[in-house]
C-alpha cells in the first residue's frame, strides 16, 4: 500500500501500467464506510492493480454546502484500507488539483441540469471535471462506483464516453445499515433522532416497490404515498423523481426502465437514495 | 500507413502503444499545405509512430461560417502524406465523433474568451472539445501544432495542463509562401487580387517588428501603422492585439514576452497571422 501525493509520480506511474495488468479505480472523498470498501473489494476480485483516491473535491461543493465541514480521517481511512489489497492510494491537495490560472472545465449537458443537479447548481461540472483529471492521473481501465450517486454514476458514463476516454465504470449495488439506512460518510452529521428519521428514505423507496408490485404505475400515486411517509418521519423532501434510469428524464408510467430517485432533508443534512421499481 | 476509421479500433490500437515508443499525433483538418507536413516531418524526427487525423470538426464552426465550404479534397492529403512515414491515418465521421445524444463540453476560461474567441463565439469550445476527445482516441504523447493558431495552442496547453492529460504539445513555427503569406487551407478562397492584398498579414507584422528593433514599445502607436498598411492594401481588420504570450492578456508595454496576434478580412475570407515582436 504505496501512498502518492504528487500528481507527476501518479502521472509517470500510471503511463507505465503494463499491457494485460487490469487496472481499477475507486476514487473516493474518504471517511469510508462499507459502501466504499465494498468496491474496493470489487475492483481486488476484477483487477491486477487496485488504485484508491481520497480528495474532497471543493469544486463540486456549493458556496452554501458542507464543505468546510464534511468529515475527514486519514488514519481511520488507511487502517480500513489495510484489511484489503490497495496496491496505491492517491492523496492529492487542493493546491496541485487547482492550481492558480486553473481554467477548464467538462460540463455534462441535460443529465446534470436536473434532480441534484438542480438543487445543487455546478456540482456535477466540478465531479465531471475532478473524474476526468482522476481518470487521467491514474489511467485505469475500471472505476467503481456506488449507485447510491445514481445520477453521478449516469452523468460520468455520458462524460468518459462522449469524449472517449477508454476507461470503464462498474455500477456496484447500495450497501445499507442493517435498517436499510443507504450508507453515506453524511449519516455521521444525523443525531439520534434524526437517524431514526433518516430511515424514511428507504422505507418510503420499499413502499414504492410494494405498490407497484400491487399493480400500481403512476408515479403521482406512488409519490403522493412515498410524500406522506417522509412528512410523518419528519423529512423534508428536496425531490422524488420517477426517471427513465439512461436519460433521466421524468416518466409517466413506472415500468422496467424506470428509477425512482429522492432527496430528502434531515434536520440540516440532505441524505439521498435511490431504487429500480 | 493504415487508415482507420473506427473509434474503437483507434482506441484498441491506441491503448497497446508499447512502454518506450514515442508516439507523435498531428490533428488536422485535411487540405493539407507545408505547414502541417512540417509538423509530420517533426513528428517523424522525433517520435517512433506517428498518427495523423484528417477530420473537419463542425463544433467549431459558428452557425454563419464556412463549414460547409471548407475545402476537403482526402486524395490528395493521402498522396501528400505518403512522401512521409505516416504509421495511422484516423478519419473519424461526425456520426462516430457525435452521436445522438453527446453531451459533454470541454471549456477554457479566459484564454478562450479573447481575440479568435470574442470572434467566433463558441470557436474555442468545440476545439478543446475535439482535442479533448482525439487525444484519449490516439493517447499520443506530443502533440504537432503551428504557431499559426497561436491561441489555439495556448488554449490547448492550458487544457492539457488543467485536465491532467500527460500528452504534451509541441509548437512548430508558421510556415510561409515565399512572399510572406503564412500558409492556410483557406488562402484557396482567396482571388487573384485577394492573394495580393492577403500580404498586408505578414506585412504589417514585419513592419511592427522593425518599428520594435527601432525602439518603439508603444502598441498603439505601432497599432496605427500596421492599421494604414492594412486599409492601404484593402484588408478590414477584426483585431489587431499585443499580449502576453501565456496569458493572452492585453499588454501596455511591447517586450520579449509579447505577441502579436491579427485577424483580417480579405474580401469574405478570414486570415489569421502572429509574430513575436
Amino acid at each position: 500500500m504505496k501512498l502518492i501525493t504528487d500528481i507527476n509520480d501518479m502521472l509517470n506511474l500510471s503511463r507505465l501500467w503494463s499491457v494485460g495488468k487490469k487496472v481499477g479505480f475507486v476514487p473516493t472523498m474518504g471517511y469510508l464506510h462499507e459502501g466504499h470498501l465494498s468496491l474496493v473489494a470489487k475492483s481486488n476480485e476484477q483487477c491486477d492493480i487496485t488504485v484508491v483516491s481520497i480528495y474532497v473535491n471543493p469544486t463540486q461543493f456549493g458556496p452554501n454546502e458542507d464543505l468546510s465541514s464534511y468529515p475527514r480521517d486519514l488514519d481511520r481511512d488507511l487502517a480500513f484500507l489495510s484489511e484489503y489489497k490497495v496496491d496505491y492510494i492517491f492523496l492529492p491537495t487542493n493546491e496541485i488539483m487547482y492550481p492558480e490560472g486553473f481554467n477548464s472545465w467538462v460540463t455534462v449537458e441535460h443529465v446534470s441540469d436536473v434532480l441534484c443537479g438542480a438543487s445543487r447548481p455546478g456540482h456535477f461540472k466540478g465531479v465531471a471535471t475532478i473524474v476526468a483529471k482522476l481518470v487521467n492521473l491514474v489511467n485505469p481501465d475500471f472505476m467503481y462506483m456506488g449507485e447510491k450517486d445514481f445520477q453521478q454514476i449516469v452523468v460520468l458514463e455520458t462524460m468518459l464516453k462522449d469524449l472517449n476516454f477508454h476507461t470503464r465504470i462498474v455500477r456496484c449495488p447500495i450497501v445499507r445499515e442493517k435498517d436499510g439506512l443507504a450508507m453515506s460518510s453524511r449519516n455521521k452529521y444525523l443525531d439520534k433522532q434524526e437517524r431514526k428519521s433518516a430511515l424514511c428514505l428507504s422505507q418510503s423507496l420499499k413502499l414504492a416497490v410494494d405498490l407497484h408490485k400491487k399493480g400500481e404505475t403512476n408515479p403521482a400515486i406512488i409519490q403522493d404515498k412515498m410524500q406522506k411517509l417522509i412528512t410523518k418521519a419528519g423529512g423534508k423532501t428536496d425531490y422524488i423523481a420517477f426517471v427513465n434510469k439512461d436519460t433521466l428524464m421524468q416518466v409517466d408510467k413506472a415500468d422496467s426502465n424506470t428509477r425512482i430517485l429522492l432527496a430528502v432533508y434531515i434536520g440540516k443534512t440532505r441524505l439521498i437514495d435511490n431504487s429500480a421499481v
